[in-house]
């Protein structure tokens, strides 16, 4: 009766990385038409801002998206990078597991995972082939390839179909790949709203986007600096397991535990060393090869007992709050803004991360939701929209743990407000593969609750202070109505001449003098400042978006096919 | 200035499936000491049910974990399955993404993680080496091997540290881990809440489990019979895509288009094959080697044309109401219960699936929140427990979209109610590595909302009922108080003997006659029935469960150290 257990293993099988993700493509973030499109985009995006930046370049990109048939795409999508050398292209887009990001350094990739996860989906919803140009200086030649390849999932590896040279002009990767079975929305989780956000968290980016209609959407530069390059940093020693430590040792070139720990670890001198072979007494002169668990160990408890220095910070690149500011005061036009950006701290022992938050309230703020106005919370990591289970996200569970009642807002979710929060660090802990929430780490949670906190006090102040402007207006109308016709009542009473009253007026509403006169004509100016403004913003930033991008139409009108740099 | 494309693919890398996940465990579903630790249970106890059923053995489990120290802790998990052949031990436990469950078939495990998952945390939080020992039957020997082996996460491979032969009595494997940086927790997310659930799932298992502190707890079988064990089905045509049948036929031993389908397709005959050429065009006499997508897609499309019987429904063995039943009222007591078991239907196409629900009210149903007894939600898949992301699952968002108040349960939060759901199918979509949460495809929400609701009005229904009683009792309290005084009364005023009234009385109150006599007795009787009750279920499963866990012990005494079938 029983089957023997050799015969249960007859069909026993090792899959590769990209079989797998085949049978598990939702854990590539693959579910749902609107979502899979929204990321592809998003790890197209993402794997152009880093090669740019890492290469020192301002990121330019250009997506043109068009609808072949019903759910049926073309996708076109082309940067200004270093590109990519011949040798690596099909490793790139066909091996998963397979990437230059696995350092220990701020970038918005970490797991080689996208390029290859979007290809994947091209294959199996229209097995079409990928076609991917790529520009890259090799010595001082420029060289250009142009390749068409599929990915063969069994082995994890491209197939090659076509290539040929390509009379190259500028560096830089232009991929194309067909999808079926998706969609482009305007919905939240779609792709428009993808680039409009990735535009909030990346000002210094410019993306041309076509989209299926045949409009063309321009999101100009706020800033023309290429962000600072974030520098890779050695591992903290409090961020360090035993097992790291392990790993290090088996992988290291150096010879002895002593240049092992100094060479592969933050704020680690031959000093600290030589306090850690006192307190273990452990021979740091020994051969890194040599090293046993117990003694990593050993090693690890001597740094939970040490002093260190914060990791350093010039790892961790933030946006920067005015940075933030300028890009949620465009998109959402808000009443009011505050933005700021702690300070490096740790989670996990010593990895260091930076949190960055900005509130907006009024104007464009929140979402409208069936012509009701909710409010929004905007997540990023590493500067990348984060649009997908914010469920169980450290940055939702953060903000919705905030008693809004105490900083006077009585009813949050029905409140025109956004909250954005951006949490920078060399190691995000992404809670899946589709890298769409943070786990919620109690120091995470923690720095994300006060950083909010903070802006929600200045928030509170502001709506405090419109209540008692508006009272005290109230007032003075009284006083600036009636006074004057009094005066002239009593005048003619008295049968005086109406005295100069405006300084006593000014006295009693609190109000300048000169404001007080020139009232109207004031106020005029104010709103052509405003429109200055708003031009300036328009001109700063290519156009001012709309929920309804009702007034997108017609910016683009205004602005000219290309545009160049100034 | 601008970096060379070259430069930044210095160190350009390809990981394994270990490496990958050893830089990102919490993707395996480790984050969180408990959780951690509670994923280790879940990870084992599914690969044990898994085996033993597939080998058409109950399942029996014994599971020990010992304190080591604080947050160090030995687990040793031993099943009476089939057994691993020694080939595959190293393979099994040391190679991810590598295992025997990749078919088309219901079963707890998918994805050749699980396992090598634990062997992975074990070791990168301890250094220790897995402890293994296998027993399997070859031929008509009885072979036993004992093995202590590391994973080379580089290599994605097992590495042998010894091996000796060992004595086997019974086919099974016994597997001792050790961990660091867990810990065990009596709560909702911790260890021993997985296996009182995993219980409700699987009432024909059997799980003896000893906690750290010592206590020994045997949750006995509600039922002899092993599960049928579910068949491999085909896959429907309505549920593959273009990409699968060209994986197929690049895959197929069989020579031409017509034996192909038949044959790797359900409810694909002759006849059908023949219908599909004359639509499409195709001559289904070719060899799948030679397909092109173009092919595949026509005869997908042709699929989706046409008209099938739904899957084969015996690829998917529910646990069955009368199960649940048994299982919810052992562990919750209720006051009411009622379970449901779904026909088969399919989502995505033609991934079939059913959906089994039940609920309980009252007794220890809903979990206890700082004394006040809340709803809960139990969400299992294919039988297994789901602890985590509740957030973002099909179970959770099913259910709380359903409007409660219709069916008189005014505050669902809190009020004490179980729901149990629980999705069979050969392929649950989960929406994470760490198989925590269903992806919510619009058929499987819609199905756990029918099944809740049908179930919810019964629930109502009770409580009308129960309402109902209550006031009938008051009523009949009335006259079953005055009648006989008004009656002795009256006799007396008539000077006559008290007459026979409670024929009368049991008409007016609507009682049994019986019933009003013997009142008092019966009650006595009832409760005595009920502890009878009780006992048996005792009996039957070993003891019952508080919330408080307070009679585990009392039990545990009255248990003796080991037990025997009967």
């Amino acid at each position: 009766m029983s089957q023997q257990a050799n015969e249960l293993f007859d069909n026993f099988q090792q899959l590769t990385p990209s079989e797998f993700f085949r049978k598990n493509k939702q854990m590539l973030g693959f579910t749902g038409k609107i979502r899979s499109l929204t990321i592809v985009f998003h790890e197209l995006i993402t794997n152009s801002f880093d090669a740019a930046e890492e290469a020192g370049i301002l990121p330019e990109i250009n997506i043109e998206l068009k609808r072949i048939d019903k759910e049926h795409y073309i996708l076109r999508h082309s940067d200004n990078g270093p590109g990519i050398p011949e040798d690596f292209v099909m490793q790139v887009y066909c091996s998963m597991f397979a990437g230059s990001k696995f350092r220990n350094i701020q970038s918005r990739g970490q797991q080689g995972l996208g390029c290859s996860g979007c290809v994947l989906l091209s294959q199996m919803t229209t097995g079409e082939p990928a076609r991917v140009i790529s520009c890259y200086q090799e010595g001082d030649k420029l060289k250009g390839v142009k390749m068409k390849f599929k990915m063969d999932v069994k082995k994890n590896k491209g197939m090659l179909m076509e290539r040929e040279d390509f009379p190259a002009e500028h560096t830089g990767v232009c991929i194309e790949l067909q999808f079926k079975d998706v969609s482009y929305s305007m919905a939240e989780q779609g792709a428009f709203e993808y680039i409009r956000r990735t535009m909030i968290g990346n000002p210094h980016a410019k993306i041309t986007f076509r989209d299926p209609s045949g409009h063309k959407y321009i999101f100009k530069r706020a800033a023309n600096i290429v962000p600072i390059l974030p520098k890779e940093v050695l591992p903290h020693p409090k961020g360090v397991s035993a097992d790291d430590i392990l790993f290090m040792a088996k992988h290291t070139d150096k010879r002895r535990y002593k240049s092992m720990l100094t060479s592969s670890l933050s704020r680690m001198s031959n000093k600290r060393v030589n306090e850690i072979e006192e307190m273990t007494g452990i021979d740091m002169n020994k051969r890194p090869k040599d090293m046993t668990w117990a003694e990593a160990e050993a090693i690890v408890n001597c740094f939970k007992k040490m002093k260190f220095m914060a990791p350093p910070s010039n790892g961790l690149i933030p946006i920067g709050s005015e940075q933030i500011e300028k890009g949620m005061k465009q998109i959402l036009k808000p009443e009011f803004i505050a933005t700021l950006t702690r300070k490096p701290v740790t989670y996990g022992g010593g990895v260091s991360f930076i949190i960055e938050a900005g509130i907006a309230y009024g104007g464009d703020s929140g979402r409208v939701v069936n012509e009701q106005r909710k409010s929004e919370i905007m997540r990023f990591a590493n500067r990348v929209p984060l649009t997908f289970d914010q469920g169980s996200c450290a940055i939702t569970e953060a903000l919705k743990s905030i008693d809004w009642k105490r900083y006077g807002i009585k009813d949050f979710d029905n409140s025109p407000i956004t909250l954005f929060v951006n949490i920078i660090s060399t190691q995000v802990p992404y809670l899946s593969t589709g890298k769409q929430s943070v786990s919620p780490e109690p120091e995470i949670v923690h720095e994300i609750r006060q950083a909010t906190m903070t802006l929600a006090r200045k928030l509170q102040k502001h709506l405090r202070a419109k209540k008692a402007a508006k009272e005290k207006a109230m007032r003075s109308k009284v006083f600036e109505d009636y006074l004057p016709v009094i005066i002239e009542e009593a005048a003619k009473l008295g049968e005086t001449g109406i005295p100069e009253y405006n300084q006593v007026l000014a006295k009693v509403t609190k109000r300048a003098l000169a404001e007080l006169l020139g009232e109207k004509v004031e106020e005029e100016e104010e709103e052509v400042e405003e429109d200055a403004l708003i031009m300036e913003e328009l001109d700063e930033f290519g156009y001012a978006v709309d929920d309804d991008h009702s007034n997108l139409k017609n910016i683009e009108e205004e602005v000219p096919e290309y545009e160049e740099e100034e």
